[in-house]
């Protein structure tokens, strides 16, 4: 932390502030400056933001954060990047890229298995589906809940493909684990931190998306949630950002790929279809997150997406899916990754 | 509804689109344009999403809502203003402004009580103090939970305030419905659907925040699910959007206070504490808030803000919140609202 | 600006990294921290944005900015507020209350001169009106040009009411400086720094509009290249920003009155009617803004806004702008301003 | 356009909507819908925007744009992908990758001819080097200005690699026309219509980039002003728009990328150098932006970027630039380009 002074803070206000980082357990150091002073404090960073409050002494123009708040989610604790295992032989963040594909919700046994079936053949690795559906109008349609995640465990059965499934309330984190391979946290759930720390205690892969107003650091932060709690199986995911452009559902924002391989360990994936929300978008979108390093794709792919229950027009059609793996490929190739 | 049809598009493929609207229960009524057919779909409005999965058909542009999707938040269900009430003589939404004051965080029975007796005298209304704390970091105090709710009610019981305090796990539902007399629902939580529909079976009133990436009509939906729960006691709260300017820590919507007066019979009421994140600048934000037509104010106040637990540095005094409160009244009286 | 060093930087990259702050006319300090060193650099802020290229070194992190790039503008070499001097009498930045209106285009001798005599009746101080219009499209109306100016000075000619109009090319400064009291540089021209500079060596007042994505910042730093060319006759025009928000036009951003007004003594006017894009907005918005602490408001007035050839829908009635001024007077006494 | 009708609205205020429709020279079409009225406007798009007035007439609640109020620059008009010629045999929007690379600002000719001969050999087919600077801050370096035209000549001479460079001010055209091979508009010009009619009056290459804020629709109607004024040769270039995210100097909106492929015939590449603003992100946007469909890149190179006089965190060594083209043909091979 920077404590910045105001031109013209005396001598005494100055004084004050050291004392108080000093009470806080901070170590302060003043640097002396041409038109006012600067005070870094020196310490433990994870505790840092009780200082901030030091913005309301006297004196004090304002506090600025100079380093990142998280730890284990960083690179500095652990330099290698992590693999997260969801099968013996699969792994998120190794050198295979890891498709991830289905429909937006499940519908029913036919459509599930079905779209397993077709998905699987195409290369995909995992198969999703929502059983409990976040969704912005209560007279939408809102999951299938429990049957949903049987007809999920059912397509799993029959295609070996393991199962992503969102949990969106902190009571059906252990039915939902009952069923899923993967525990989805979708984007509007990001900083739903009493979900978080219950995910934190399981030993189960964890996809975390980012919420759509989420900064990177904040995104980080709701990972170090998971971590910290014990559960070290994160998989990150950019989904698209809220911004003024009206073309897209969201914003794409694919240079947060090697952001965030800067500054965590932690694989990270993209979902090209909630963040264009148009179908025709989806493919380029997939080989471009590929080229920009990310270490897998989750794609949303319903038979017949003009009947969907939800996301229909993000949804690719199987045979879309299929063309667009097998160009992906090249992309793979290109990266020096396998498919 | 309106479905745009591609320059171009074929006489079969209008005739599909026609034949799928009807099959969803609307009515197709078709414009014929100079470049371009648009056609409308005739129905209730509430259930028209699913007809967004038109746009996958072939000869689809796109599919364009018109009409605003919530019902019981709308003032076309109810013209006039709805009034909440909080205790006997005390509502929301009438003539008279409410204002909320307290810290963010209870942390101590003197610092909860001392704060309650001193807003109370400058004339706010009810009482805030956050008892379980939705904090970015995993290393940051995370609030005092039900110590902190006996704390509040203590504070309610020397003072009389009623007490506003924050519910964060749909499990603590009814914990927290015990001791407050308004159950808030923070920023993050805003489409925490679960949470929101077990409020919804409440008789409580909620005070409902908008999100940081919440659009107007996104938040009233979230208002539809309290309110399509049974619950009608729901207070609007703007408390700043996300935005690229970084002086402020949101960016106060002050224009949604009328937008929002426009659209529904809710009571709206601001954070600018929030919303600006920096104390100098709340008295200001009250004061425009009041003139912008809100039906009340919730303030951060704290009786040393350099050395609060959470969110100092955008918390009053209780002295500079007493001088606003005197202020404040010029304002309201300016806005025919007694204070 | 702090230059912060990647953990485990060698000493060698700190000591190179101190030495090119010399270089640069910077007297560099070190504070050793828990897990890597930060470097202060000392010496004039103006011109430190220099120091921004030393992130390419070898062992550095980033490079944080910590105090503000402006000068002139800064309440730090000026402390009392500036009063820019329209006409004798008339000053924007004072007691009074400035309110500026009329029509977004000069679209007809009946109409200009209509509506100065209806704004000026109900208490408008000064006129505005558009002879070049930047317009997104190239289909719209792109304004009268120098008709336009001829008929806004026969305004002023029966109403006596000062003029306001937009320059956007600087080939037309001086063109326009012949005929405008105060010259207004739009929004989409706030960065149009060869625009700026020649309008820095006029002795007339520029009203400079914020852009849709300007900080406050960039925006200081826009007027600062006004200032630095001789003319100190700066007022600044916060008229709301692009954000994810579509019920309004813009969102308008009023904290960014009394952040302003921290930063710089410049006066401070509110344009409601960009901000919101909606007639019936306009009139809490003009509330909003004075008790936020605005010097003025400029407000678009057009006798027929169905017809109007620009921003109909944003164009307040002359009988409801009258009827706004009637109000406004009570929020501008409580607010301690005379209008 | 829609002109949606309020609920309740009389039969009078919509015969008087559909009278004005007509008087405007548009034929409407009245949809009777379950709760209220809408009307669509038939007739040329381009003029449209004189239909939003109607807003402001009793009984409108809105009226809504459906369609693209873009001619020249549409996929409608013109089908086949435009190529823009630079030099005999170099066109942009072929099957051709084209590089453009440089430093942000000419600084010496040593600089300049240095950098032009290692991005020559590395692959480039251009030049990119700013003579006129538009600066955030009138204390920074404002450009070279002619003598850094002259030295682009130079380095032209000497390499064969054809320049882009930037015009800032309407009156600087035909000068910079005079050196320059192809025209580049900056982002804070993107809105400056008086330089981009010059421009359309010109028959040399405009490199357009997009604004911070512009949408991708202002953006196209940016292109239209050039176009409607007879200049055919428009190259667009996407290099981030502002969000909240602040680990990126921009955010680079990658699915402009075919979002603009299906909307425009126009050829558009990817400045990933401004879009980032740090160097370490530039190579992975670079292959991100070529999977994605873009037609090519431009992309800071600075022979010592921690001297550089501008954007020195955000450009490439010449041996970084290298290695990046390197890698860069094996995704130009998977996306069927040449480079």
């Amino acid at each position: 932390m920077i404590i910045v002074m105001q031109q013209g803070a005396s001598r005494d206000e100055l004084a004050e502030v050291k004392k108080r980082i000093r009470d806080l357990g901070y170590k302060p150091h003043v640097i002396h400056g041409a038109t006012r002073n600067v005070i870094g404090a020196v310490g433990d960073e994870r505790g840092k933001s009780v200082l901030q409050s030091l913005e309301s002494l006297p004196g004090v123009e304002n506090v600025v954060p100079i380093l990142k708040p998280f730890k284990l989610a960083s690179r500095e604790v652990k330099p290698e990047p992590s693999e997260v295992e969801i099968a013996p032989g699969l792994v998120v963040g190794g050198k295979e890229l890891i498709v991830i594909a289905g429909p937006c919700s499940v519908e029913s046994e036919e459509q599930i298995v079905g779209t397993a079936k077709s998905v699987k053949q195409a290369g995909a690795k995992l198969l999703r589906g929502g059983a409990y559906k976040p969704r912005t109008s209560p007279y939408s349609f809102q999951g299938m809940e429990e049957d949903g995640l049987k007809l999920l465990a059912t397509a799993r059965a029959e295609t070996g493909l393991p199962i992503v499934t969102e949990v969106v309330n902190p009571r059906d984190v252990e039915l939902v684990a009952r069923y899923a391979d993967v525990m989805q946290v979708g984007a509007r759930n990001v900083q739903n931190f009493a979900l978080l720390k219950m995910l934190g205690q399981l030993d189960k892969p964890i996809l975390l998306k980012r919420g759509m107003a989420t900064t990177i650091q904040e995104f980080l932060m709701s990972a170090e949630y998971i971590l910290s709690e014990g559960n070290q199986k994160v998989i990150l995911c950019e989904r698209g950002i809220r911004t003024f452009e009206t073309a897209t559902r969201n914003t794409l924002d694919i240079s947060a790929v090697p952001v965030l391989k800067g500054q965590t360990h932690l694989p990270v994936i993209i979902d090209p279809s909630h963040a264009t929300g148009h179908a025709h978008l989806v493919p380029s979108m997939c080989y471009a997150s590929v080229a920009a390093g990310a270490d897998g794709l989750i794609v949303e792919v319903h038979p017949t997406p003009e009947t969907a229950a939800s996301d229909g027009p993000q949804s690719l059609r199987p045979a879309e899916f299929s063309a667009m793996m097998e160009k992906l490929t090249l992309f793979a190739s290109a990266a020096e990754r396998s498919l």
